[in-house]
């Protein structure tokens, strides 16, 4: 794997391979032996042009687990804020001899930009790029709902025939674009459920159906219902009176959540609003399967970071001509 | 020992112990052997909610010592400031593998909350919260005492008759707190001088004399005397005309200085305003051991590291389903 | 090597002796040994009290390619910003077992201060100093000049003969003094081309000619040419009418580009303002070495770490007691 920027061009044998190294990870981590040699004098970098402490620490941790050097360059304060464009960064990178690139930025493309620019050869993480795509938010997805549904008997399968419910804020979730596109390539099929103001308006080119009440999608007894975090700001905007209305009508409330099936799998990005788009109810039920999803998320950063970086990279020589 | 939360609950025997280690580890630094291996593979995440560089970079140091992988998690641009409780950190800490969380807080008591409330099975370190205690800083300066009293035969002993003076402002201070219980515990007689606006309301609990004069406290001939750090903003309070008012009477200046006893161990928290409460005559002084302080400290900190993390702790499986 | 402070008191011989440290350390990334044992054990603490992520991110990728620990203390948020002295802040980093201090500030000399005081018995280097020095950079210069002219055959030689110009905003540049002193020292010979206002009073004193005339200085067929960056925030200052004006009259625009011999050496410290003090196509040639300059930095750092800590240093013991 040269990059990891979408979801979307993430073929199904490419996918199914990133989550059953992902299983090796965790297996490893279970061992206790929670520190391999494998990446040792590998650079990554943490290239932060929005704050986002939560994803930064989890690729730093799976990085130090696989003995990586982490450097965090947080675009605060940086010569970025002198006027530095993506190009100069990218290239100062590229000469301190960056083997990975773990960008999040505001602009939707950026991480796209990075990795067919040839300003760097460094293999390229998209964690998050405006409203765009955060794969390996996807990633740990899918690896969180395959772990629920097949424990020990979980490698090589993908989930095909997994029904899946993705609710709220659709319109601004790169989240939700993520896990649409990864979930249609392993099989899944995708509901989206959202106020008609927070869907984007080309949804009639994806692969996922599209509905308007949370109270049909429950009935429909999904396998995993996922809550999209609703962010405080875009309250403001008009659309909706207040929190109190969109917690009436999208909310997973306690009413609503004891009317999913037992085994319905819970799942949040983090970090929730609770009581707002999710109960404490739902957030902390036995279904829930937030803390997992976090613990995961190493496991499958750890898993992307080796298979960019145990493949064959231009060497140093090259990169310094480049 | 499972957390370090404050010194209150700590028992003779056992901050004896962590004093004993501490020796152990300032003696592996002083043959030059700076970097054990007993932490590797361990995560120490120091998780600051207010800005200490001081005290983060001497746990740092002390966790980088021990071979520990550290990961820093400021509050300052987190996901704490999109309204993130924490609990949800907590458990996004437990759930990203953190074996220690060293924290500090604004708020008395958060670490205790922290070490109770079964979100995060990892040792907790109280690095100062609120105006509560600040357990390390403490053990720090009792272990610089006994140090300056015993030197190498400093081992297995307590601090039993040891007069100590604490002046200044002990209603805000954590340091004073957290060293009032331990130097008791420890058997020292703890003298606190203050302008009775400075002093807490419930002292009449504390196993502390209270006094109001200090060159009553110099003229008593103490065996330490610990100037307390006046935050400049309290000057604002209008208890006080101003800072030169407050240096007259509360400040360690050259004249009271040359008062103490030349065996006296003038003793700072840092960071020290000098002219303020403490004259540089003092704070230079041979009698000043505020470079042993801030050194010691880091031994300090890698005992309670140590004794935290090579105790037992559930293993990384139970953490999962946790 | 005891510190790096200033290139003006590098004799001859040691700025070659680095550099060519500098190469062994440039050809062992070559071989994709990207870490080396060299400083496992050893302190580097990146003091910076002016953001600068190039220049900080540099140096730590230097340390941890040594196997030192790298500890960050950012002037922001941090005690100074409590009123604590530069002298308190070298103490505390002494006590904590520094080994080396890689300091900026924003005032001229700190750095000499920090070195001269006794308050710190680290290796201190300077990584700039309010528009005094910041001699790495001069030194990954002059080693990328080296380089581009001699290749392989570098080891061991100076500049002798070398005609470098440096254009720009003299004035406030530390780059440009730096440069000029190990320039000079290294034989080369160095013409400063810039407006008036944007010329230090006291340029009668350095061994540099000075012009006035872009067009002149690139008619004379330099073998390098370093364009400064010109700070937006001087275009206020009122001595020139705006950008468009300097970039006609002191930038290296295409057709002064052109006009250069085409084995010209294009130099800037970066980061670049494209199309005001350099254009596109003038950074962005064969000729340009901007990013050999960043990947250089690197070398030259790992050569200052390993000059200043394989050294004799004082014992913790007696830094103790210091």
């Amino acid at each position: 794997m040269r990059h990891l920027l979408s979801t979307r061009d993430l073929s199904r044998d490419s996918a199914v391979e990133l989550l059953d190294v992902a299983e090796d990870m965790a297996d490893v981590q279970l061992r206790e032996v929670k520190r391999l040699p494998t990446l040792r004098g590998k650079t990554v970098v943490n290239l932060f042009f929005e704050d986002s402490t939560r994803t930064r620490i989890s690729f730093e941790a799976a990085a130090k687990r696989l003995s990586a050097d982490v450097i965090t360059f947080s675009a605060k304060g940086s010569s970025v804020s002198k006027g530095e464009s993506l190009k100069d960064t990218a290239q100062t990178l590229a000469a301190i001899g960056a083997d990975a690139v773990v960008i999040r930025h505001h602009a939707s493309g950026a991480p796209q930009v990075l990795a067919q620019s040839g300003w760097i050869d460094a293999g390229i993480i998209n964690a998050g790029d405006g409203t765009h795509e955060h794969p390996t938010q996807a990633l740990l997805d899918a690896f969180t709902i395959r772990r629920r549904l097949h424990g020990a008997a979980s490698r090589g399968r993908a989930l095909d025939g997994v029904r899946v419910t993705i609710v709220g804020d659709v319109l601004h979730s790169r989240v939700a674009r993520s896990n649409v596109w990864l979930l249609d390539t392993l099989g899944a099929e995708v509901s989206l459920v959202a106020p008609p103001t927070l869907l984007p308006v080309d949804t009639d080119g994806w692969p996922a159906s599209v509905g308007y009440d949370l109270d049909d999608a429950v009935d429909a007894a999904p396998d995993a219902i996922m809550m999209l975090r609703i962010q405080q700001e875009r309250m403001d905007g008009g659309f909706f009176p207040n929190s109190r209305e969109y917690s009436r009508a999208w909310g997973l409330d306690p009413e609503r959540f004891a009317r999913l099936r037992p085994d319905t799998i819970v799942m949040h990005p983090g970090p929730m609003n609770r009581g707002l788009e999710i109960s404490a109810a739902a957030a902390d039920s036995m279904q829930s399967s937030v803390l997992e999803q976090v613990a995961n998320g190493v496991s499958v950063r750890m898993a992307a970071l080796y298979l960019l970086l145990s493949g064959e990279r231009p060497s140093s020589s090259e990169r310094e001509v480049a």
